[in-house]
């Protein structure tokens, strides 16, 4: 194989309870990437279409994710890579922008290298692009692009990565605002310490939401979408956020909250119908607020990064 | 059905990693009662064997716990109720000796009013003889003696709790050591306030242990027995904690920690010669303290409270 094309899809990490910890992969929303093997050693990124981002390999998330696999190799290549970089989701929306990049690249290597690693392994790389692009090698976004469906960050360090079951039937409505909320501002809004009494509700939660994916109990997994330490603070910085959550919930959807650091909203439901309606509810109320925004419509991508073509 | 005797047993509250929110019920540690139908209105205590306690049944927990689902009776019965309680599990061991005579009545008075009530109802019931042993109507110890197993309270108000699958094989090692903790002053030492960091790992470990119960994988289920919130604050109280849990860890053990809110250890062990080591090793070191203790051993029950005979 030569190149392969691929789809990396958009994700949401923390899912309301999960903070740092939890992540899905979305159907509908991701980027497409050609990766094909080239006589220039190293990687070279000749092409980014859709958004204006660095193409110097190693100040772009795909190459440094991308470079700590090749660092990796155990035996020398006569080869290097080129990527084409084709974004739809935008960087800053909070539903893993440099996630998509960073484990496209790193699948489409290990691809193009007849797989010499273990997904664990590519999602180590791919948390180097992430150190990139927000300061951390966080796993909650890569995770999930790379192994589809829902997945637990148990541990980071030695990294330890769990796949949860899905819910059959899940819709997820997302409202992009155009405005720019930084990782780093979104973290640094956070407190140090927390009351133990939220902490208590959110590991319950954590534990009813991992028993409904199992037990494909929908409802119980609705009523575990909580979020009683992160989104008091960060929901702060994204403008109508109350009436956002307010209006999905009261148009059916299961739960709502914040899609990784912001300023994407995220709401669950239970019937593509009733997410139309989800998805309505939050357009009507962020036109009232001036602000651009986009709205997405997605089911749960059980797979992850999906290939499109090979040759 | 004129007359009851059960089985009531002892449980785990918290389990490392969730505290107030996780528990599990023990096979061969509890209490016995009988029950029987009396003409004397109410509820009667007339004998209290193993320990010394109230026998007054406003002042007992099993008299308390009763008295909560005589009130919710929706009609007036022309009988009463007396109690036998043979204790086995020492008040204030941590391993839930007021939720097995909570839990045991309100099962008993259950079965000889012809099962009234749902078990949801009946741990509401048994809270109140929580409530009066240690002022909070906790629900981490009657859920389990009530449902067996593992269970997870999801919420307490309304309360939610979820019955969680079992691991086939866990053996369950516990040392009681006879100095008394209060559980009033197992609450008060710790703080109101936790490091977010602490508490990310706290539900990682919670998320991983429901996941690692619902597929039976006992390596995971061990790795998630981690306390990074409590155990630090609580374990000051427990003479010899470190040593006892290093000893138990050294000896195979898949976790140690503290029941409840103490003084007992507990340690599970994924195999039966493995729990008797581990026993071993907490008694060797625990005669070094010159402190007296008892040791138990016990594999986890599945179904909570058992009717040993009924006429």
């Amino acid at each position: 194989m030569n190149e392969i094309k691929i789809f990396s899809p958009a994700t949401i990490a923390n899912i309301s309870c999960g903070f740092d910890i939890l992540g899905c992969c979305l159907n509908d929303i991701g980027d497409e990437m050609v990766v094909r093997k080239s006589n220039q050693p190293g990687i070279t990124i000749s092409k980014i279409e859709g958004i204006d981002l660095p193409l110097e390999a190693k100040n772009n998330v795909a190459g440094a994710a991308g470079f700590a696999l090749l660092n990796s190799l155990r035996e020398p290549i006569h080869f290097g890579f080129d990527i084409e970089i084709y974004k739809n989701i935008k960087p800053g929306s909070g539903i893993g922008s440099s996630a998509a990049s960073a484990a496209g690249a790193v699948f489409a290597l290990n691809a193009l290298l007849n797989y010499p690693f273990t997904e664990n392994e590519l999602i180590q790389f791919a948390r180097e692009g992430e150190r990139l692009a927000c300061g951390s090698p966080i796993a909650d976004n890569v995770a999930p692009a790379l192994l589809g469906g829902f997945t637990l960050v148990h541990s980071t360090d030695p990294l330890q990565i769990i796949q949860l079951p899905s819910i059959d039937k899940l819709y997820v409505s997302i409202i992009h605002p155009q405005i720019e909320v930084k990782t780093s501002d979104a973290r640094a809004i956070l407190p140090q310490q927390v009351a133990l009494k939220d902490a208590i509700k959110q590991w319950g939660n954590v534990g009813s939401l991992v028993h409904a994916l199992h037990t494909n109990d929908i409802d119980l997994f609705g009523q575990s979408l909580h979020d009683y330490i992160v989104e008091p603070y960060r929901s702060q910085l994204i403008p109508s956020f109350e009436e956002v959550k307010k209006a999905s919930l009261n148009a059916g959807a299961l739960g709502c909250g914040i899609s990784g650091s912001g300023p994407s909203l995220f709401a669950f439901s239970k019937s593509e119908s009733i997410a139309k309606k989800v998805s309505q509810v939050m357009e009507q109320t962020y036109l009232k607020t001036q602000i651009p925004f986009f709205i997405y419509n997605s089911t749960i991508n059980q797979q992850g990064i999906k290939i499109l073509n090979q040759k």
